[in-house]
């Protein structure tokens, strides 16, 4: 099979390029916004031997969650998925039936979240990398960002913490799924609005390191002052440090209404925003170091 | 340096995010389409020993040739440049200088050509790993693609063929700067509308095998009648099948007012679009070989 061939099959698996002018197969894809939106744009590597292993994950997993990844920054900021475009690296040794496997787990997710697949990139490499772009879609001004907390903001996360650094450990169990298959939280991310959220980011590093971004962009502090949502059998290192866990983390007014769950999603209030010191996270006085996943540390 | 300063350096080198509503630092890149625009997007990888080799490429030019891979797709469909993502994964051992030096290189060429360095991903690899996305504008309705070329349609290319396979073989000379700094040829795209120019695409797998993919997307054959404009020491094997010249491949009517050069390029008539044998590409009655670059073949 040649480029061509591959990329006619790829193109017939995708079916129908929904909501796009013109998808896959020319130099470029075509979208006409529609009036009134704004597009948010993320692009995420999914890199073996750094983000996954051949010899725990099939290829219709590393299709899911390279999608996944891409999804749960569209859902960080209150979107809707409208397209997405993959690059894919792969080894000479992975042929046909890996590539369908892949795109397979990719489509899936696609489907039943509205990312159409509408172009991306082709390579041989030693390993498998994949580069994918999401383009998701807000009224326009209605973004949630990371550098808008403010003092006094209630902290809070959705689901249960620590869940894929316990998974990644023991390889199973519903700990192992929910590593291998993170749930994009786009319906929880769409529906903040109506809570007031003030700022907002998805949970791919671990707790740690990413409030203290979320601080640092909002120059302000945080006290870790409420219980953390521990996923069943983590441990309060795996609940605090550990990554991809892919929850929304996100601010709101002290008197914001936040139910107890939302979009069929738990939230648990865990801290409080203060002023100053930015990028400061306390947990009982003492600063919080952030351990979360650093590729350059 | 660790990810969040290295970011944190991204970001000032690539200056206030112009055109976007918000740029690198968050979940996800926000732009505000501009009312009538439809958008181009397209994503190109850059991998080291497939596209480039450490020993022959600076940071600098790796950086410039990242976008302006990306950079030609969007002048094949006609559009401005709006903004860009890079995706980066490099060696432990290419730290601070070679990072630089690379953002430098695109940075120079994004700044003169509008595509705003609006966010990205960082990893680490044992090769430099680059994907670029690109996202261009053009006039609803406006976009130049390749699946449309009728028959008895005059074809052209611009520029010269062959140069940066002649370079990369020789190493030296202006070949050599042709295959290491390809010029996008952006307003030539953008001007070929006046033309009435009815299909056109980008010359990045060499003329054999892109001309193959136009005529197959458009359903209709091609007789190369025309004299190659080859580049000045380029062989004819060269200017039929070296990839990476970014020249423009294009179509218009055979009564279409074409003139010798457009945006400062020469162009030159190379052949005739034909009914029917799609994909069929001939020269002097045999049938030309795709022989220009197949990464899968």
């Amino acid at each position: 099979m040649n480029e061509r061939e591959l990329i006619e099959r790829i193109r017939t698996q995708a079916g129908r390029p929904r909501g796009l002018v013109h998808g896959i197969g020319d130099d470029c894809a075509i979208y006409a916004p529609k009036a009134g939106e704004e597009l948010l744009f993320t692009t995420d590597f999914l890199i073996e031997g750094v983000h996954f292993q051949q010899s725990t994950h099939t290829a219709a997993d590393v299709g899911y969650k390279a999608l996944a990844r891409g999804l749960s920054d569209i859902a960080a900021m209150g979107g809707s998925p409208r397209f997405c475009l993959v690059s894919l690296a792969i080894p000479q040794t992975l042929r046909g039936r890996w590539i369908d496997e892949f795109y397979k787990g990719l489509l899936t997710l696609a489907r039943t979240t509205g990312a159409t697949l509408a172009g991306g990139d082709l390579a041989q490499s030693e390993k498998v990398f994949c580069d994918i772009v999401v383009c998701g879609s807000v009224k326009k001004g209605s973004a949630l960002r990371r550098d808008t907390a403010k003092p006094k903001d209630a902290i809070y996360v959705s689901g249960a913490l620590g869940g894929s650094s316990l998974g990644l450990s023991t390889g199973k169990g519903r700990a192992w799924k929910k590593h291998l298959r993170p749930q994009p939280r786009l319906k929880l991310g769409q529906a903040l609005h109506k809570l007031r959220a003030t700022a907002c980011m998805d949970l791919s590093d671990g707790l740690s390191i990413d409030l203290q971004r979320l601080c640092a962009a909002s120059r302000v502090s945080a006290d870790l002052d409420g219980e953390l949502p521990m996923f069943d059998g983590a441990s309060i290192e795996q609940a605090l440090h550990g990554g991809e866990d892919y929850e929304l983390l996100f601010t709101a007014p002290a008197n914001a209404p936040v139910p107890r769950s939302l979009a069929g999603v738990p939230l648990t209030r865990i801290g409080t925003i203060h002023r100053g010191n930015a990028g400061c996270v306390k947990i009982d006085e003492f600063e919080l170091q952030p351990l979360g996943y650093d590729h350059f540390r």
